[in-house]
């Protein structure tokens, strides 16, 4: 399989927060905005692996602006770095007051999603390797956020395990 | 303030996965169960403070089995801590194959929301206390998680001024 | 077949009211209402049959108090009785003013199940029991009941063949 | 205020059925149909009271045909008879094989809506008269109609209060 | 293949405007009202063909008259003409002020549907007769617009070949 | 009011097609791909005017080829011309085959929006200037394109009155 560029996989998409995203104080519903990172996250996830994905786990997010109805959000992702049949994706949320052209970023995110064969069982993906300043940041910290994951999730399976499924 | 017991503000949420929730193979996207979460761990701030809340923050969720078309799943809710302004609450998201009675824990995620007074500034939210085992525990976990998610709110300022907004 | 509580089948959710499920007076549609109902007396009858359930019918729907946009509603249900393949699932609604945390029941509704087997034919399902008061009530009216909904359903055909499809 | 004829709140809703709206059999859920019905009624309601309306109650509905994806539904809808505040409306839902052509009658409901004044409360609408001969069947047998409803909330009031709101 | 009458194919949708289908000044998008036109053609279309159909394009659309939340539409489509395997769908859309009853013409479009028989290639539809003065005018026009259209499509070939798909 | 380059309101959107926006053979509905044109368009009117604004009328529109579940489409749009309260945007759609990486441009169009001022009346937008080759190519065409859209307008609102309001 060919190594492919971080910039092939990056997805762009903009939207306009309408009433139907927001409560009753017209802020966007965090959930509302998780939705639309994995919609990008997981876009990006297959362009990398021309694959179906699945989503293995979000990283933490602060949200540390409002997002008001009126306002559009840009939702830019793109995946930063592979091990076998899983890929890091970075997402960034910058939000627009579409009537005084100020932009804030509001959320950054990294995701995990693992490439599927037809079989349905985890499948490995290409290569990648950074072009820009950014990228290369990215690149070089995912062995290490790699790792936290890996504890994390040992973590989250004892949760389960204690909390149970009654 | 009346402190108030963890049980006060528990929130149950069953849905069942229909087509439009998932992807060509029939999995639940990663993207809508975090709407779910977000959604009832909403609700279980809200019953805590009775006032409006927002998102401020989710920590790393891992989906630990996929849930499929035909699936129901059953989202649960509630406090476990607040500290002056903040709430945190604990979400598990049990699974069920409804044709087979099957249960599996499929996911569990802490976030934390703000309450806002009328003024649309954080507010006070009134004591709480756990009552039974597992509400002791979260209970007793959350100046630990509390601390970590400081230091990464920190992290995700700095992400957000690195990668800027344009 | 093994006979089964009526608990087994309970069922509750839980959901925020929004600006969309409204009309312009913030009061939300009868139809949404009756929407919640369907769908979480669809998941009891299929937690009790386990197999793939339709909608025979609904009893008649007394819509109490208005419910409004910042009310959350808890829509809850349970199988309360069984003849061969139809199942009765009785549902109860209540809303709740979030920032007051006011509670009243403002409908309740019967509906009757009928459970397909793999051909698309009406299914035998399980027997049931009642065990707490409330259950021994619905159960005990439940042949009555029935007894209604079968000349009712004379009435519908009547009225379909009159009104013919043109 | 002048009376009206019943042929001016007749309201028309063509609709196809699709995957989101049918389970995992591609049968049209109840609830859904119970929506579109809600809805067609509603303009009615206003079409006649030329007023904001709310459901006040839905008579029982039997579903004595499934609809199918690919299916075409036609609700159609007018006031049959009015009292003081409230309106009776009767709705007809035809399902229509898209590819085939063929008719059926799926389903007839009553609904009854009340009028409300700029104050919020019920108020007065104009009277209501019969011109076909099935707008006369309808009107006659709507003062019957009348009656039962008025038991029948009693007895859901009743209902409300056995079950209480915890 | 038998000739049908135009008016066996009309097709009407009645629908109440809500605040999720408007901006935040309350007056319905461009592109919901283009959703509902091409919905209401789609099903003239399938029903002239007793086949399935695909939009192949929209003439050019003037929105005349803004259209507000608590305003319903009336949108109603035929099919005015056809050629070999495409059909060509006329639809007109009615404002109503649903408290004043005022009504109004807010726009009017032709659509092109193509039949596809069972391999998904274009198949032939019947032939049509108009019948009402109204539908006359609309057949009689039909071919000058076809020709129209042929021109058109080519510009439009020409256009996606110069901004390519980068 | 200060000039402005087209670049300054390009918006893209990128979106998976999933089952709930396609027919039964799984071919996205042509109304959809209206509403996506019609949604980043008004984002990028917005962006240049920095006001209110409302489609005006949308240009027809060829669907080149069709969008399936399982590919995504790339919508992108901006703004070519201005007059004195209305602006041309350009929209192009290309779908992505995600598993292939195949590319098609599926449809271009031409709308225009109407910026509105406080008082909901059609208020003056900034000029604009085209830089790159095809910004030119469009920026010149453009008041040929007006020609025939003023033109248009006059039948359309002579059909709005041929066809009348009932
Ligand atoms: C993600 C999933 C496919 C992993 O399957 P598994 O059998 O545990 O596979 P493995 O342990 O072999 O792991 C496969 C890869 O996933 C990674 N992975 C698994 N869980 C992960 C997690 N929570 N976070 C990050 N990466 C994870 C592993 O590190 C491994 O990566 P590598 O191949 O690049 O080294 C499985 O847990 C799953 O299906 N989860 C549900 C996914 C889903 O449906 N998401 C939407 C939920 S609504
Ligand atoms: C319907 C409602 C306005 C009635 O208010 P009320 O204070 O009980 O009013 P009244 O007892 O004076 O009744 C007013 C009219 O409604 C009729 N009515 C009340 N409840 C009814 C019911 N369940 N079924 C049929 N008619 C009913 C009365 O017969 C009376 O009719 P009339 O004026 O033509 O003689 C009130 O119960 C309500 O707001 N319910 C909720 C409505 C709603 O929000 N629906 C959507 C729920 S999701
Ligand atoms: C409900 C349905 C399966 C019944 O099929 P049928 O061939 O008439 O079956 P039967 O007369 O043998 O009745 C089967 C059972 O359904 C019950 N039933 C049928 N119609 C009923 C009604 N309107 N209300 C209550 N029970 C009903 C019968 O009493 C019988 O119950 P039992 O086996 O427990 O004694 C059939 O009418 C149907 O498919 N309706 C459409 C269901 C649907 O699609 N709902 C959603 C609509 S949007
Ligand atoms: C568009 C609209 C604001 C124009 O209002 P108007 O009173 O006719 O205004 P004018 O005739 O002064 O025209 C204002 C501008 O709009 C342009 N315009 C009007 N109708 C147009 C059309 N159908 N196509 C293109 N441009 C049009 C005029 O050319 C003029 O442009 P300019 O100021 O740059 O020279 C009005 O027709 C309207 O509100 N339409 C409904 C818009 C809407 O709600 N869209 C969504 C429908 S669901």
């Amino acid at each position: 399989m060919e190594k492919k560029p971080c910039s092939n996989s990056r997805t762009v998409k903009t939207a306009q927060i309408l009433p139907p995203d927001a409560n009753a104080y017209g802020t966007l519903f965090g959930g509302k905005l998780m939705a639309h990172i994995d919609d990008v996250a997981a876009i990006s996830a297959v362009r990398h692996a021309r694959k179906s994905v699945v989503t293995a786990s979000t990283d933490s997010v602060d949200f540390l602006q409002p997002v008001k109805v009126g306002d559009s959000i840009c939702v830019e992702g793109f995946v930063t770095a592979v091990h076998n049949t899983s890929m890091e994706v970075f997402v960034k949320v910058v939000k627009e007051g579409l009537l005084t052209a100020e932009k804030t970023v509001c959320a950054t995110a990294f995701l995990t999603f693992v490439a599927l064969g037809e079989n349905g069982k985890p499948d490995i993906v290409p290569r990648i390797y950074p072009e820009t300043e950014q990228e290369k940041v990215l690149f070089e910290g995912a062995s290490r956020r790699r790792e936290r994951r890996n504890e994390r999730r040992k973590e989250s399976q004892k949760m389960a395990k204690m909390f149970g499924s009654e």
